[in-house]
């Protein structure tokens, strides 16, 4: 297990998720990825071992402390130390104020930010005693600015974004890059093409955000020399307007 | 009742509470004022009273929905209609990320947020068929940048940041003014002068904020006329540096 | 003229100025309005004595070193120390990027930024030895993002933002308050009438800035106690989009 | 010439421009490189040679209208289209406001942005009938605010961040990729060497940035599929603060 190196990438269960575990699976890392069923990501391990990479599959839910815990220490004790981690997990509803319950306000904070923070921790906690690592939120249009009826996502991704800023200020001098892209645009899933069709149209004229452009970009970041490291950045398509 | 307009003021245990709704009761409305224990709010009661106007002391969590919910319509039945809410509450605390307990990162985001959204839901729905009123949170320096010990207070800030613009974008055009003014340095209170004594002797040179000036501006703020509305604005002292 | 204390305007040419110098008039201020064309001054010269006031019209290029040196000293030696100065002069052009001339993109500057350089710089040289001071330059939503058509009046606005940041971190430990009000919507003028007219009807909802109220938040801001300044804050309408 | 693209580096005299051309020049791009003194060209011109590459170097002053459009044009129609077009211009200067002359204000106005807007709508006019190319406009730590002493140069630079905010909504849907890059640190350059000896020192940590780094930046935005554009990205070294 000597040279081996492993990418965490929390929520796997979308396009995003799936590409980004693929494209350094292609460069040698295990990709060890997670949803909450741990059966639906079996397509994703066998895709990237028919494709020549290693690849391990956890059911997890990101909420839940002790789970987190267990799932770094799991795969930095029997499969590689975690070299990059990526949190990918949204939850993009939208509710005018009056209509957003309790129960809704706090389960998309859990989902996308609080789950965030449990990774960011756990993999702060492996990498600093080597001094090195990566470690990427997903962030959104949603992370710059909140808008009608979008007080629980932009909530939450704003708090991720703070939890990534904070985290890059205390963690880049101890040799750990963390990073914050910003996904401003629709990308290449199935809940766009089913739910913004029209929207979807656009694929045809590169008007969509493809999962393995975001995943090149990802890489991009994690090859980065320390002499130049982004935090945050911004990934759009052509014919978006912003 | 006819006449009467209440004020809201959630987490009026500190000293910028306690100022906002002495202001706003010197101009005639009935001061609603809340901390978790009801008995410390006696001194700022009383005081009210003494200086001509009203208030009334509540005892009340705001991270608890039920109770939010009662103390709204406990106020706009007994008392008056809330024609402004002004949430106060902090939770500024320093830990490394690693140092950051689940519990606490938790338990921030409760107090200065999720007790905010509360607020913010319940008044709007008080304030919506009356097509008027004024919601206030109040920022900090956190929920405009995420520094290296603050995931957890920055997290919340900027949570409660993009509820504060997601609600203004839904409400004001349904004729509700929602702002987010920023308080960027110490303020004159007990915290300060007993955990920073260096920075509040700039008290002497005007160097820290005084509770009743940012009253000032939220009475301001209060007082626009629709035609020019601020939602973002910023308050600090002449020398703070920034 | 000792007690004696004078505010200039410059740009007093369009409704926002001409507020601004009658709401400080009216407060005892000597109002020293400046444009191009001096008689086009007259009316607004006259109805602040009309309204009691005091006011000097000054016919002066804003984009002149030379004019604009002078006609401080002109204040500063014969009227009254310059207490408070705004810089109102904007320029809102709109041209696609290659019909843009290099002459637009010059004047443009020159006019909505060179001036405000040339001002902010000379009645900063009379205040900094009184160690008093209030300095207002008038921002635009072009201050804060450029958009399609746009590149020379953003660019002149965005320069004026960094001018007035730049000044506000040097001047405000020296007493002197800058501040950058951004004002984000249509305003209530002879320009706004003509040429959006289906915007100009939103006045009757309030749905557009009336010079007024911009003025009396300038007003607030200079009245503002040194402990709790204001940099930047904004100013829309309620039925603004943004 | 069919198959033959250029790379237009305008400032090409510190590292950063040479590193971009030479980057670029390996890929196959021919680097059409300037400075106001042409002769000093001649080693970087040399060295893209050594390599492999193809060069041409160009004396020419980019704040002269006449020069700007005489130089695309010539680069058009004697050498290959401009594929590529970066605009590489500072001018750091520090001066507190009052000792900012009107001169040294105009002039690094007009070298660091009035520049820009010459190199962008020029190159603009030849891309726009292709359908495609990469505008980058370099931008700075001052690009983002004004600090006390910068008025000079955070305006300039704010300015051209506005133009290529404006450039990029205009151009994207037109297919021209138009970004800016935000380089917040010290780059290694001769300058940074003898006037800041001491950062520079931090070099031996990878403590400032290198201009190859940068380099590869630019390259990797210029190759990024027009689904996932980047218009704004940050570069600094992992021991900066910020």
């Amino acid at each position: 297990m000597s040279d081996k190196k492993a990418i965490l990438v929390i929520g796997a269960g979308d396009a995003t998720g799936g590409a980004i575990a693929r494209r350094f699976a292609r460069e040698g890392y295990i990709a060890c990825v997670t949803r909450r069923q741990a059966d639906k990501l079996q397509p994703l391990v066998d895709q990237i071992k028919a494709e020549g990479g290693q690849a391990h599959g956890f059911g997890s839910d990101a909420r839940k402390e002790e789970e987190m815990v267990a799932l770094v220490e799991q795969i930095e004790r029997e499969i590689a130390p975690i070299e990059v981690a990526v949190f990918n997990i949204g939850a993009n509803v939208r509710f005018g104020i009056t209509e957003t319950t309790a129960r809704v306000y706090h389960k998309v904070w859990e989902m996308a930010c609080f789950g965030g923070f449990l990774m960011g921790r756990e993999v702060a906690k492996a990498m600093l005693p080597r001094g090195r690592g990566t470690i990427i939120f997903t962030g959104a249009t949603a992370s710059l600015r909140g808008r009608d009826g979008y007080a629980a996502f932009s909530g939450a991704k704003h708090a991720l974004r703070a939890l990534a800023q904070s985290m890059a200020r205390e963690l880049w001098p101890k040799g750990i890059h963390v990073a914050h892209p910003v996904i401003d645009g629709a990308i290449d899933t199935e809940f766009i093409r089913t739910t913004f069709p029209e929207r979807y149209a656009l694929k045809e004229q590169d008007g969509i955000l493809q999962p393995e452009s975001i995943a090149d970009a990802y890489w991009q970041i994690h090859m980065q020399p320390r002499n130049a490291w982004t935090h945050e950045t911004e990934l759009r398509p052509w014919l978006e307007s912003w």
